[in-house]
């Protein structure tokens, strides 16, 4: 049983993470850090979870050191930062759902997020948990940077295309749309329920935090810099991402050949679900860890549209920390995440 | 490992079935009868499921008999008193998600259902499967009436106050707020999305078909007749009843008493939690099989008003129904129940 | 022209005022009194008034008394009560949808909102604007109080069987829903859009505000003390009051005669409109000035169940306090609110 | 008073049709055509409309000649056709909401609509009514071709770029998100509720049916064939389009520069609201006839990204109607137009 602590579990990732661990047969939620409710019940703080027996404590290092194998930080940047070195030093291991160990190089960090960054070699360390892309590495990560919700549904998107070199990297336009719980737990007018329903609109254009980590991925993966126009949308809807990713390609290739190359570059992926006949829809990975993708070529500009959903909370926050933590223990990597979507 | 077959899978009772089935440790659904889909992957009729490999069958009772254990029916009614008789003569449990066992006297139904009853006497033999109310019965059952989903909300709500007689029978007033998957996946103007969102409105009043439901049930509660002034709303949601019960007390009793009383008399009910200090609300048991519920007084004209929500498809329908068969087959109540609800 | 100002711009009524005078043919406003907005447009505040070119201005009684001939105060309790003798002394005609003159009885202002009232003897001298009960006085008034939006939905949900002694005064059971813009814009974590959507909740049982203000109106219509137990609720909708009201009939009348006597008693009312085939839907009167009424009967118990519908913004707010408007100028009571619903 | 005529006013965009000009000062619908509903009451068949005095009609050539100065057809493809040259004959001027007459060249109507065209030579007459392009030849016109809702966003947000020869005609793409409205009345398992509601979904990839036309209209602006790559997508609100438009540049240019041409170009347009520090939001146009734009733009790779927002049933359908019509009856433009949207 891997005995687990959370930090920021008042947060929407935090309780997705107590939800989801909850119905883990081989881990179980131990310690609940908070700076803001420490001492109450998470049922009191959390409406749904009033069946569970746990309460916040305060963030204590010694404490998670005796009576966690693993920690999950879902907090705001920097406060992962803040614990990391002594945590792992601890024999804790560490999956940050912040930002803070995204970077392979911290300058990146530091220029996007305004912030020294406090332990850079830690970054150099760190593991991008985008499991289906560095499963190998995360398997032996003690420290592992939990992709944020926007680039995992890109990068999953484009990868098999930019391994094979098929895309022009100064092509690719990313318009993506997220529900609102991707916002977080604070308060904010634009998410104050009547400015919010029935409402759309984009955000954040050209210069979104995600945009570095995102090119960051996608250069990896072509070995070549690739850049992005990114676009990020705010939709009238609780969870999901819908990433309308196109580009150019770079060589003759057909639909039903991209479509082939896709299912095979999946094909042992329990969580990526290639659609052929159909089109992916968010609430078809509602409350779920799956990645819904498929792809339609234009032939008149030969440019590819890539279509890819998630759950910005599961497989973009908490699911995916979960199949990390898997991954690290040596657990079956689905294991605790095979549930089925809501849907109706 | 209990073998389970569902008919009526393509619909939203039946594919809740599936859904939670999917991660109960000891059943799993080997059969899927529908008219419709003969021959068609559950993944192609409903996106959620795609990762699940089973495939739509004919209705065929031999089959049911030869591969089931537990049959679950969730047709229009009228549809499993065809099979009821040969399915139970087989040895297979049969739990009915639809009406066509829910009243102890045939003769009800076949007033407010408008068709004859083709095997009353094993509507005397039915139990009528709200779990906390009919347990021991339902462990010795082999046929099951798994209750409607307004019913559940106002029948959990009530009875504590009935069977203590603190209730006038001829006050009570029931005003419910459903979702909007509570009326199926059959297409209707009312439940069109530009029509739908943003709406509400009340239905059916006086008349519907849940009354004589409710008002069986109270009465057995009470010992005596119970009549309900029972107004059904579709509220702009996908999933939820939220039932406001008012009556008149007869007797003098506090608000604290009598939240003591609903305290003590659910106790050991892992699936209804009694809160003191707040009230219920509908997404806090989203996709569960919890019932939340709470009451004040009004002293002035000494009357009681009960709060009461479900998830209509959880603990209103396919949950319920599996805590049925969990009480059947001598598993633990709680067995593959235990999801907590997506808040957000 | 009549020259309007408004206290409360930025408010989700004061927005709604504007927005319904900017097609008023014989009113512009002219002067946006604001705290927090001074100096800035009105469309950088509120997206939707983008195209109108006006400023908010401090709150200054002087330029109230030069510029207006008529002040909308829309703005929390005991806001009213500070500027009201000195803009009344000024000439100017005020109509006030907060709370602070609703009550003839200044006693039972101070016993529910907690404040001492600060000018009693204006409160008996102003006149509560529910326009189709108390239009003649409305006429003849300065000072016009407008009534709160459940309230207005109750009273002329219920006003014919009251005026005609129908109803047992100590049975009624008023059971809202409204949508989320009826708390207004001010933030909280109720309505927070991922908390909020696909949410349903009672809240504020028993003790609610607007029960006080209920309760005069049905008290004065009946001739005899009347008392409500009212259970207000949130719906997952931005506009919109759904109630259901019911109460036990004193008399033998049937289902047919109560509506003849509705349809008689709003023959002249523009504004509400009695059903007989259908229910009211609150997306029917979405963004309008309509009440939208019908009743059923439950001749078990002699109980009338009345369904009642507004736009808690329009006939709850902002509509009904221009109707006032219109009444006190003698402008016909129906200019400027003759819009029709957005359905869809 | 201009006397319309509706055909199809029992569909969505009919309905607006008749919600807005009940509010315009100079016309009158005297004439509600209709296949399925004659002889009802609108109030009937439209809860809204409950208070309006009108009857559906049979669909009469003869009739709408007499009682009509200009019809609006608002019906599936293929509808119009069949009236145009004889209601034109007759003197009354028409005004197609569907797409019989939106394509110049009538074979590539034949080619996308898969019917042979009727009247081609009409046809070249028609006017595409998007007003602020074609504004001089929809004052002369008889017949005007009413434009699509994705057309109309994407291209009032490239025109000002097009006309400037500033955008690569190859690099266009336009991803664009519409709410369900847009769909129309017609039940689908797409629209229903519980599957429609906190759903996102992409739909039509490459080849939907306003790609001809919106590459006609940007190639008569640019004056060379231009091609999109055109995505739209079904979100889960009532109304609204918001375009979200890529394409390369083809010179060195300032994002202020280009802000600057679009508020040159639209200067003096009431009803296109460029923006410059906000993003717009389709809440903000709601119900009305206004488009809001903005763009960004991307320096490393020298694309623009233009945002465009309009209510697919008003500026998108019924509004642009009635706006041509105002243009065609040489009334003021922005008549019966002037509202403003509801936010909340």
């Amino acid at each position: 049983m891997i005995r687990v602590g959370i930090i920021g579990a008042s947060g929407y990732a935090g309780r997705e993470l107590i939800r989801l661990l909850a119905n883990h047969p081989n881990a179980e939620v131990v310690y609940a850090g908070s700076r803001t409710y420490v001492g109450e019940s998470l049922g009191k703080v959390i409406p749904a979870l009033r069946h569970l027996d746990l309460r916040f404590s305060e963030i204590d290092v010694k404490t998670i050191i005796q009576e966690c194998d693993c920690l999950f930080t879902a907090v705001p940047h920097g406060g992962c930062m803040e614990l990391a070195e002594s945590v792992l030093a601890g024999g804790v291991k560490l999956i940050d759902l912040g930002t803070d160990f995204r970077f392979r190089d911290a300058r990146i960090y530091e220029e996007w997020y305004g912030i020294p960054h406090t332990c850079p070699e830690l970054s150099t360390k760190a593991v991008y948990g985008l499991c289906e892309i560095h499963r190998d590495e995360i398997k032996e990560a003690s420290l592992v940077a939990n992709p944020g919700c926007y680039p995992t549904s890109i990068i999953l998107g484009l990868a098999p295309l930019l391994k094979q070199g098929y895309l022009d990297l100064a092509s690719i336009v990313a318009d993506s749309m997220s529900g609102v719980s991707g916002a977080g737990a604070k308060l904010g007018q634009m998410y104050h329920y009547p400015e919010c329903t029935e409402n759309l609109r984009a955000y954040g254009l050209i210069t979104h935090r995600h945009r570095p980590e995102i090119e960051q991925e996608l250069s990896l993966l072509a070995g070549h810099t690739a850049m992005v126009t990114f676009t990020p949308h705010l939709a009238p809807m609780t969870r999901g991402i819908h990433s309308t990713i196109s580009g150019k390609l770079t060589v003759e290739v057909s639909e039903r050949e991209l479509l082939d190359l896709y299912q095979e570059f999946y094909a042992d992926e329990y969580f990526v679900r290639v659609l052929v006949d159909e089109y992916p829809q968010t609430k078809a990975v509602y409350g779920t860890n799956f990645c819904d993708l498929t792809l339609r070529v234009d032939p008149r500009m030969n440019r590819v549209v890539v279509l890819s959903v998630i759950d910005n909370l599961g497989k973009g926050a908490a699911g995916q920390a979960i199949q990390n933590m898997n991954l690290m223990f040596g657990r079956p990597e689905t294991e605790g995440l095979t549930a089925t979507a809501l849907l109706p």
